[in-house]
């Protein structure tokens, strides 16, 4: 059994030479720490040719946020690792490949995707990748039908959810989904030029409690087991490839909760754009993010009822008509999740790039009260939104 | 560490006399075995004064359905004293007393209600508990409410759903409630002469939607520490006294199953009253029932609401008006889960007295009737049905 220690580029460069599953492991020469150092230590590795490899990934014992350390489970690491696993076992075409891990070094080592680019950064610079949406609602059914209470044993599934509580990640989503974007807060990161804006969100008993409504489904509703964060930042993507990572987060919770993280991001993106490219290539890149939130909606739906019909263990739950009864619950709990994943990264604590590279500071203003207005009506109004059509009309109207 | 040996007689009083707590432990010289020896043990202790004084129950290694043996694990004897200890913890007035226990042994001690009866028996001889439904809606809004969201930390919460994982029970309710009394199965106890009925249940698509919906909820909603078999025959009542023993089918389950496991036995007994008593006295001990229906959602619902008001820890929950939206699904599940605890006793496995106890055959087929009728209309207008007097109106309507 091995013990915690915080890993040196030598030792991520050890390691991988004795678990990264490479043919000539000496050819192993170098490493290089490209992670944010806040939540995790991610190195990659590089051979003789200056090529990387595959990637080293640790978990460090706490999180440092605005001005404070929080500390957190290195089981995170195990419960990370675990969820790539099972999601890579029900959709290994997009699903990151984990080549082995230590849940006592809380380390993994991972397939290297340096041929990919982060997806949020391409959607800041106006790239698109026209089946990426398409992928990740693909990766979303097979990932959700397959861990949940349609296709799992309950002995199995009882025994999934033990395996993935979550407290401490789950802890800080609690937090910084459904609590603080509403509350004076100092961590909350929206412009002060808002402020007024902000103040009636927190003013809004109506909005309010249709966010509590969603915290304590987040809470109780365990559907399948979830990505937990799902957003542009954990998605890699090429020419015709899109791999999802960062799977720390994981649970088991309302399915509605990742479907919403992933079109949350998008509509984030949406509303920055303006402030990011030029006026016609930023109008053209918004058609082109409602498509894909259209299209991640619609590869999800068909998928899952596909998988329904064709999959499904349980007796009841097999009944023809039920699975599109609950799709219909997730497509509630998408909007209204949708619509705290835009508010807690502009009005909280969790800034994203689409927003925070846009120079122009009145434009900026400008982009987030958009975004903000958007997360509250979709808040507001999810039990009203039928449809993607009826989605992308409310954006559109939004501004 | 002790290891498990099935308690004899005499077993049970050496036992007693060690953790009975009884004044004078050599006082208690004798034992009774009164359980039905099916799924347990269940020992009366005696005093030199043949005064019943504790009683202690062991949990037999299987269980006896119609003809087969179903294997099921001793841990429910350690879940039932558990989740008794807990609801004690929130409310000692109504909760069965549990002295000791023992995992190895799968044994508990427990407080003599020698004093009391078990209200099914009571209903089905028309005795009148006027306090008692009012005393049943306290037990469930302060177990229920205090082992909610709204009240639990929530690590505490994940702790507990970990806790009381209660796999090859909850397979019995997923089986008996959810399944069997929809499909054709050697299990179910219906009369022949209503088949056609409940043939009609098989083929109602609709219902069978709804019920597909109950199933998934029961499967993943886990909104507090429930009871998990809250029914007539596991309350002991006596003059201005409540108790409620038997939780071995505890989980974190959806609140509404045990609200709607109470009041679907009382709607069972008031179908089956014709078939009990005398004419007059049936006609006033059915309004007495719908008094207890009434009397139960009003406690249990005021209780909840005023616990929520007073002591809410979730901030987020903590909102005004969130308590009371939530109270409406509650009220929803209840209706959906009543509905199936009638048709589950009726239609089941699991017949109860209220219906056995009736001699004439056609009386009996005409009350069996009424229920399974009843039992349909709850759960296909669970949505429909506002409140208690509306629901109160529904089962006049049926007869």
């Amino acid at each position: 059994m091995s013990q915690y220690r915080t890993f040196t580029a030598a030792d991520a460069v050890d390691y991988a030479r004795q678990f990264g599953g490479v043919e000539n492991p000496e050819s192993l020469v170098e490493s290089q720490e490209i992670g944010d150092g806040n939540l995790n230590l991610v190195f990659k590795i590089f051979d003789r040719d200056g090529i990387s490899r595959v990637i080293v990934k640790q978990a460090l014992p706490y999180v440092r946020c605005v001005g404070e350390s929080w500390p957190l489970t290195l089981d995170r690491a195990r419960i990370e690792a675990e969820v790539l696993q099972i999601h890579g076992e029900y959709c290994p075409q997009h699903t990151v490949k984990i080549l082995h891990y230590d849940p006592q070094l809380a380390v993994m080592v991972m397939e290297d995707l340096s041929s990919h680019a982060i997806w949020r950064g391409e959607q800041v610079n106006g790239v698109d990748y026209p089946q990426a949406a398409g992928q990740l609602g693909e990766y979303l059914a097979q990932t959700l039908f397959h861990t949940s209470d349609f296709y799992q044993h309950p002995h199995q599934k009882k025994a999934d959810v033990i395996r993935f509580t979550n407290p401490e990640l789950c802890d800080i989503t609690e937090e910084l989904f459904f609590n603080e974007p509403y509350e004076v807060h100092e961590r909350n990161g929206y412009p002060r030029a808002l402020e007024p804006l902000v103040a009636s969100l927190r003013d809004d008993d109506e909005l309010r409690q249709k966010v509590a409504g969603l915290k304590h489904r987040f809470l109780s509703h365990a559907e399948a087991l979830l990505h937990g964060d799902v957003h542009s930042g954990s998605i890699f993507v090429a020419e015709g490839s899109l791999k999802v990572i960062d799977a720390e987060f994981g649970y088991y919770g309302p399915i509605g909760f990742d479907v919403g993280s992933a079109l949350g991001n998008m509509l984030i993106n949406y509303c920055a754009l303006p402030g990011l490219l030029a006026p016609r290539e930023a109008a053209d890149a918004r058609e082109k993010r409602l498509r894909d939130v259209s299209t991640t909606w619609q590869s999800f739906a068909e998928g899952f009822l596909a998988l329904a019909a064709e999959k499904t263990q349980d007796r009841a739950l097999a009944r023809p008509g039920y699975a599109a009864e609950f799709l219909q619950k997730i497509w509630r709990d998408s909007l209204g999740f949708c619509g705290t994943e835009v508010i807690r990264r502009t009005v909280g604590m969790s800034q994203v790039a689409d927003i925070k590279n846009i120079r122009d500071e009145a434009m900026k203003n400008e982009c987030v009260r958009q975004a903000i207005t958007l997360g509250r009506t979709l808040i507001l109004a999810a039990d009203r939104i039928e449809d993607a059509d009826a989605l992308i009309a409310r954006v559109r109207q939004n501004g």
